[in-house]
């Protein structure tokens, strides 16, 4: 078998200069397309990815190893994406349209007619992510959301899973084409050099990227050097703290226990929201418990060959690590695919506080099938850890079902800590499985991402492929349709009529 | 007389430890405060600047040379924008609060209880303007934004009116500390040093900043390269270029002829949103009238030494590049300030195309009481010049008050490239005066600003400040009290019940 990581045929100059000529040019028409035409293209999409899932999932089984049943509700989640995203279009709230009428008498001197509203960015660059063959590659959610917002996607292709991309990128093109949008809409690359050098293109206008620190953080500063710096929302790493609390413990350790192995081995640990570190109160059965939970546990491949030997690395260096004990060993063993599939692994570090020494151990991302445990003390020493972790995209608590007081009084320092340090706070369940509705949060502070006002996840990742401008005194048969006095698109506008402004004159 | 951008004394490492220190401790209290206290304790700063104008307005004529009534006009701007956002945080909406609730039977599977709202950044890092001492200074719309927004403020003042800036500081501090801001909620700092130490630290979490290309991408640069990179919304420069058709010249060349001088004069010249190149249709009796207007204008000082130090070399270097033509020569003359005051300048580049030897004339901002005038031929001429903008605040169209279907179909190129280069289109009037309202938009491409997708004038100014955070299934008692069931801040709410979901499984 090929090492399926390794396939990345690199577009010629001329090939990536005319994908981004197209993209330029396809974006002034997508862009200005209404809300509800391309809602319209982005159901049909949605509707061609249900067609045609006999064809994409056996694809991506053979390419990613991942469970059928896996597969069939993730490339559902990903026409639910589409369908969701053209809701919020139809909706049209998303484009925040405030219009101010000319006020001779506002506080600070005649006020003109101002409208406000959002625009596409432009073109956006999105790499796939290699752990979401559907969700996060070519038809996911980076790439709806900026389809969505009105902004042509140029999509690098992850090498873990290629047949699959391409097939879905035919599928998408297709029903784009279809449904009126312009050629260059939607185009894909594939190589690894092209992706950087799109990346540098005066065309592009932002970047997305799921992937690990370190590359992720390479292309974040190419974005941020170039002469004209674009945003680049990047989700890098995370290591998603799960924090049990002594009554939780006595309350429902063994279903703690349980949850717990269920959540760091789904999808063989290849998930940004993983539980990578559980915290527990001292001397406790946990830890013996997750053992034996553990010794029997199934195998299951990783999604690629590189994947497998970063994780091999990584889990070899927390093994040798002074003072870490190897809970559960976990061996590797030959798949047809060529890719190995692991048994999980799991380290305890002793006390959560000895940061000094298991800093990486404990607060740094593993991808793959394992997880560190750590004692505490008291309150305190659990919120030292927490005001060590740099950025999570999460961060879990298990407390008692109905807190009392004194478990209500601990948990207000923790909760505040989690928020100020993650983007989601979860109570009682796990982080993994990450519902994708409106009031969803996928981001957080760096590493967990490059941008910690946005999330990836849900309606409101539109927000990070538009841009404001306002419409200062203009002939209203110029104006955008959206914003013209007859309101011909009927999308909802806050108006601030003349006169609202003599409060701000007064005392307080 | 001493110049006085020179006076920048540097903060003692201890002194800048304490400040930070202090900040990120404010940010648990301030950030936790309701809304509602924020209001108030904004609305008191704003009552205290309107209290003591009487001290306020002479230091900052001394300081800064501009008039009693300009000055005046700002204090109360200022003050304005802090009742403003005190408005902004009264009403609530700011803080987009969405609850999912629970769902069993959610498409993707069982939907978790998830209630997402916005919560602040933490210390904020705001480097004041010379150019406005009130308005976006000491007291300006970074820090009421920054303040409203819940994160305690760090303020590096600006050299060009220390004396003015720490009269501010004694008064916004005051009216803080008096209705319950903790320490620390507001810091003032002078030296260029600490200003950079500052931003590398990983107690600050963003940074505001108006000025230079130069000086802001210097500070950008280091805020995307600290080991955990956070957002940098600066203002850096912006060339406004204003375009008059055929037709708005036939209709009223003598008004836009008075509009622009009034506009590029206007402060000296020291606006960001002066206009910097006017593009007019060749052949027309303009520049002829605008040499004439020129002939007398008077002479306005300059607000430092060193701006009238860049200000002299960058007419020098326009003055002498070949093909471009001195229409009015401004000169200098001495000011009792010492600070040198100045007629306008204005040059004329011929061809509005000649991009390739006059790109930086016609491109590239100069700060200052001096502006370029470009011929054009065609509307196809014209947006080729406007798609040469890097990005800008402002682009400005000067057309028909009643444009013909024509002047329709020329305009409509013309608004869309100036939209997606600028944040505001302003028709028929002119950029600068910059209304403090919901629906402006302050921000564009680079390099106008480093974060197109926001504002730094107006209400939507609060939302650089803020970071999504969802709680999933959070017992109700350890939710923060806006997004606790019974809605004991009586905020707005948007709330998805169950069963919204069924509509994303069918056709469209």
């Amino acid at each position: 078998m090929t090492t399926i990581d390794q396939i990345e045929p690199e577009e010629t100059q001329e090939q990536l200069d005319r994908y981004l000529g197209t993209a330029a040019a396809a974006g002034a028409v997508w862009g200005r397309q209404t809300p509800r035409q391309r809602a319209y293209a982005l159901s049909a999409v949605a509707d061609s990815l249900d067609a045609e899932a006999a064809s994409l999932i056996p694809e991506a089984l053979r390419e990613t190893g991942l469970s059928e049943a896996r597969l069939t509700g993730e490339l559902k989640r990903t026409s639910v994406q589409l369908r969701m995203f053209a809701d919020v279009l139809r909706d049209g709230s998303y484009l925040r349209i405030v219009i101010d009428r000319h006020d001779p008498e506002f506080i600070l001197g005649s006020r003109p007619d101002l409208r406000r509203w959002l625009e596409p960015v432009g073109p956006v660059l999105v790499y796939a992510a290699s752990n979401f063959p559907f969700a996060f590659s070519v038809a996911g959610g980076d790439t709806a959301s900026a389809l969505a917002a009105g902004c042509p996607v140029v999509l690098k292709i992850h090498p873990g899973h290629p047949r699959t991309s391409q097939r879905t990128a035919e599928i998408v093109r297709g029903a784009l084409t279809a449904n009126g949008a312009p050629e260059g809409t939607f185009e894909v690359i594939t190589g690894r050099q092209a992706g950087v050098q799109a990346l540098q293109d005066r065309r592009v206008a932002a970047g997305a990227f799921t992937g690990s620190v370190a590359g992720g953080r390479a292309l974040f500063d190419i974005a941020a050097s170039r002469e004209h710096p674009i945003p680049f929302f990047g989700e890098l790493g995370s290591i998603n703290p799960a924090v049990v609390t002594a009554e939780a413990e006595r309350e429902r350790g063994e279903q703690i226990a349980e949850g717990f192995v269920g959540s760091f081995t789904l999808g063989a640990g290849q998930f940004c929201t993983k539980p990578g570190v559980l915290l527990l109160p001292r001397g406790t059965e946990l830890p013996a418990r997750l053992t034996e939970l553990l010794a029997h546990a199934p195998a299951a491949r990783l999604l690629t060959s590189g994947i497998a030997q970063r994780y091999r690395d990584r889990i070899d260096e927390i093994a040798k690590t002074p003072g870490v004990e190897v809970l559960a060993s976990g061996a590797e063993s030959p798949d047809p695919s060529g890719v190995p599939a692991c048994t999980p692994s799991l380290f305890h570090a002793g006390s959560a506080t000895n940061l000094d020494e298991h800093r990486s151990v404990l607060l740094e991302e593993t991808f793959g099938p394992s997880a560190v445990v750590a004692e505490y003390d008291s309150a305190e020493e659990l919120r030292d850890v927490l005001a060590a972790v740099a950025g999570s995209l999460t961060v879990t608590v298990h407390t008692a079902k109905e807190p009392g007081d004194a478990e209500q009084e601990r948990l207000s320092g923790i909760t505040e800590l989690a928020a100020e340090h993650s983007g989601r706070v979860v109570f009682n369940e796990w982080p993994t499985g990450v519902s994708v509705t409106p009031a969803q949060q996928h981001g957080g502070p760096y590493p967990a991402t490059t941008a910690v006002s946005h999330t990836s996840v849900g309606t409101a990742a539109i927000d990070r492929f538009l841009h404001p401008v306002s419409y200062q005194n203009a002939p209203d048969s110029v104006l955008p349709p959206a914003l013209r006095e007859g309101n011909p698109l009927r999308l909802p506008r806050t108006v601030n009529e003349a006169g609202i402004s003599h409060r701000w004159d007064s005392q307080h």
